[in-house]
């Protein structure tokens, strides 16, 4: 495994939320990860569609670890802002998020991300991020 | 309890998600929602904050909320999309989404809301939301 | 005239864009700012309705200048991202953009503002902005 | 030229503030669109780069004529709202933004764009924003 994806994998894995999203990464490269989750009732909205938010915090979270791959070894990474447009309804077996960093200054990268929603192992978009990550020296 | 009170209570109780983010709502007045949740660890991020994701969600719904309290009877709200801007790491005993409409049209409806964490009785507004919610038919 | 305002009112004399919008300035106290036009057919789009980027220019400017006000002396401001809403078609005889700071961190200063047409002695909603903007110290 | 492309080029022929900021149109194909201006000193800011607003004016109309495109044709479009993230200075010789198609829904259409200014022969990306525009029959 080599560096980026060790940290990648490491601060993932103390991310509590993500593990009561059920939601598993995947370093695809520096700059690009992925984020998945299966269907779980404990996820849904009104309709039984996947709420908007678990969505938005696998989006959210893959934008902040593209971003940390590509950060100085001694800096941690915050979310200043992101947006999101739905475009479809969440409904699916399994929910991805892609991301990728868009640009990379010395203090903010800006990400994209979109997330997908698998169905009979066919993929259909159904909402996409632009957010702007903050880089900060980490404190211990 | 009055009509719109109960539309949204009633829906609200559908959102498993909810559940699982520990959220209660309360409705103020219509177009005016509050969502709330205490702190848990099974909601923080890689430093005990909790995720940004988590605070997202409750903006949402709470944007949804007060948008559903304002749409005709026999229409539901779906979010379009929703920018957030995190002003404050999110740290403190509970935490609130307060949202309110901003200018209900026909068939879009734009909101605003805030979200605060509670410490040693103390707010601290730690992120704010712009949002756009579609009213649409019923299906069922 | 106050520190802050000669400040404001320098920069934005420098900003040609502005003059090209027949644009002008008030500052109403620190951290909040009144940028003005008048209808002229040079800004509309193809319906005779001022264009969504002339509107979003002076919402843009205004959030930048409200920033500017709370700065630190020797610090410029930049504008990091925003997103706007069009909420109302932008008819009338003149236009103004008011902001205010959400919240004014080290590095970023988060403003709002809103946008009317005013119309026959009447002020109608037209759009409305979240944005943020960092602070950087000044070169020259 | 094709029916979308005659349509393209007769709205903006209409809109002034294009040509206010000297911006000519070129439809690349169904859904995809790029809009340039040369570098002029009334639209500058403070430091002399092209003011975000002009750049935010040409993404803007960029998205709106890529989804009129693929509009109905008795249909116009409007801006509901956009979010754009500055990525450099607009620095340059000339300006473009070039949009697509994200998702055509059947009343909302989601379009995203970049903004490159080109120094040398030489584009540098300097902003980029993510839109919703809502397909509206056309009134007269």
């Amino acid at each position: 495994m080599e560096e980026f994806e060790r940290r990648v994998q490491d601060s993932f894995r103390r991310q509590a939320f993500m593990k009561t999203l059920g939601a598993e990464i995947a370093t695809r490269k520096m700059g690009e990860v992925e984020i998945r989750f299966p269907f779980h009732r404990s996820l849904t909205q009104q309709n039984d569609f996947v709420h908007a938010g678990a969505i938005t915090s696998i989006l959210d979270s893959a934008c902040g670890y593209a971003a940390l791959s590509v950060a100085p070894l001694d800096h941690d990474v915050l979310s200043i802002e992101f947006k999101v447009n739905f475009l479809s309804p969440a409904v699916g077996e399994e929910f991805c998020a892609r991301s990728h960093v868009k640009r990379a200054g010395k203090n903010l990268i800006v990400c994209a991300a979109d997330a997908f929603a698998l169905k009979n192992s066919q993929e259909k978009l159904v909402a996409t991020m632009l957010a702007t990550i903050m880089a900060v020296m980490r404190i211990a």
